[in-house]
């Protein structure tokens, strides 16, 4: 099976599931916050991994669901959390109805997630929640750590990127993983495809923050330096805080405190440039991808399949929007 | 097994995991909500309904460890949706750090409820799972209903018990059916035994309710008509103003506009006699109770056995305290 075909079963599989399943007041916010869409990347590689291996495709379309249901809600709560006004452009939970409603459906959607599992054979369950189990609280520590680096003054690359791993890289790592152990995988694919999926991950957000800044703004749609004029540390931000001498420093933390958005997006441009950081991110994000392309070779996989993974990531990690 | 045993094996459980499990930033509030005691009752409940359906005690434990967590994951979010200074006497969660961390930690802890059944074996964790998904969607749902009664203006009795049965029924009923399913007890008994426990529950928060505004100062531990003072929607409540005639609904609204907590109890107390609102919830109480023991006699336990069920019931439900 092809990515595209995967697709295609999983929105079909989600939309009968929104439509039978998310009935009555306590669910009305999960159905609205699935029904803003979203690329379904997650849910979409544990299916298409599945039938690679030749896995049950019903089997995997509810641990696929499962995996999206976890997503969507860790973004309820987290949009809660960051006071987030809008998510994929519309009104969040908690603004469209209240935080007490946002904290409570964002819990059903949590045992939705176990729910879902509820029909994996008895064989994969057991391994399936302690995987998805894992791979949940790393995002939760993830999310703690991020609230903790907001109100600490300097982090470092590496704690950074520690961070990113929890936060996005563990699900893609399970959506990888997953995929592969409902098909009855060797153990050591499902774990390589763990660690290919996670570090994936980290340096799709990686590149995320590349684009922030360094983006073509009509492909990527959105305010160019978006996270710099709300002083988000990113991998960019972050690196020059750790690179700048005192002089940098002093010019760095005058760039913080412009409150033209204008002015502070070029002052930051220019900073960041001189000293080096975009290379530094690009020269990680590299790295990230040669260690993951290095986890494909030993799969049991067919070349062509093994080719179409890293194609597809590839083509994810190049995008430029 | 006796009840006593169980709290104690429970216990002993429940001190071994706080050490060895709750260590990391992202899950001190759990330890601290742990921490704050409470009676253990469900927990307990389903080892020793475990036990006497002659189940593998370190199953029951990991079930019972699950169902504890899960009670506690509520109460620290429904501490934040109540706004809640306090939990058994001390701070609660969202007070002692913030709103942020009580709901990520709380979310943690609905994790913890999954990982703690992953040492479930294969041929009862699909049903362990299927049975809790059931009761923790019903215990958000009854928390749905509970805060869309605050901004109604009258409510009926049958949907309080229905809000009730839910908030607080199913975790119950659940406590009690775990017990006997982990222990191969015959399907019929699993689902009697979680009706029992649910009509226990209700009854239970009934008593609770009755004891607020007619239980002894000295034995019940708090102020009494602490419900009343805070307009609460309790039984006695919702009846008094579904049995009123207009005359008495006018006096029912200015006992409720009354400021002086005094002499608001007094004009409760006065009311409610004269309405007959807690014979009314005796007889309520009464009737569940019945039930749930109608609800014994089929089981496929030997006599001594069932009679200590209900000898415990009523035990729990003439409580003064």
């Amino acid at each position: 099976m092809e990515f595209n075909k995967a697709v295609v079963a999983f929105n079909n599989y989600l939309k009968s599931y929104q439509e039978k399943e998310l009935t009555g007041k306590l669910l009305e916010p999960v159905k609205y916050m699935l029904s803003l869409g979203g690329k379904r990347l997650r849910p979409t590689i544990l299916v298409w991994i599945n039938q690679l291996y030749k896995g049950e495709i019903n089997e995997a379309l509810n641990a696929a669901l499962a995996i999206e249901l976890f997503h969507n809600f860790s973004l309820v709560h987290d949009d809660i959390m960051d006071e987030a006004p809008l998510r994929r452009g519309k009104t969040t939970v908690h603004q469209k109805w209240d935080t007490n409603t946002a904290i409570l459906s964002g819990d059903a959607m949590l045992i939705l997630v176990y729910q879902a599992l509820e029909n994996v054979c008895p064989e994969h369950l057991g391994k399936s929640i302690k995987l998805l189990n894992k791979s949940a609280l790393n995002v939760c520590k993830g999310q703690q750590l991020d609230m903790d680096f907001e109100s600490e003054r300097l982090i470092n690359i590496d704690q950074y990127i520690n961070m990113i791993g929890q936060k996005t890289g563990d699900l893609l790592g399970a959506s990888f993983a997953l995929g592969a152990l409902l098909a009855n995988a060797p153990e050591s694919d499902v774990e390589k495809l763990y660690e290919f999926g996670k570090k994936t991950g980290i340096a799709f957000q990686i590149q995320d923050d590349i684009l922030d800044l360094y983006g073509d703004k009509a492909k990527v749609g959105k305010q160019i330096g978006g996270d710099i004029i709300a002083n988000k540390k990113t991998f960019l931000w972050i690196r020059a805080f750790e690179k700048a001498d005192s002089q940098m420093l002093d010019k760095l933390e005058k760039m913080e405190a412009e409150k033209n958005p204008e002015i502070k997006v070029r002052l930051a441009t220019g900073l960041f440039n001189s000293l080096g950081v975009k290379a530094d991110a690009e020269y990680k994000k590299q790295k990230l991808q040669n260690e993951a392309m290095g986890l494909l070779n030993n799969l049991d996989l067919n070349n062509p399949d093994r080719e179409q993974i890293a194609g597809f990531v590839l083509k994810l990690l190049s995008r430029e929007d």
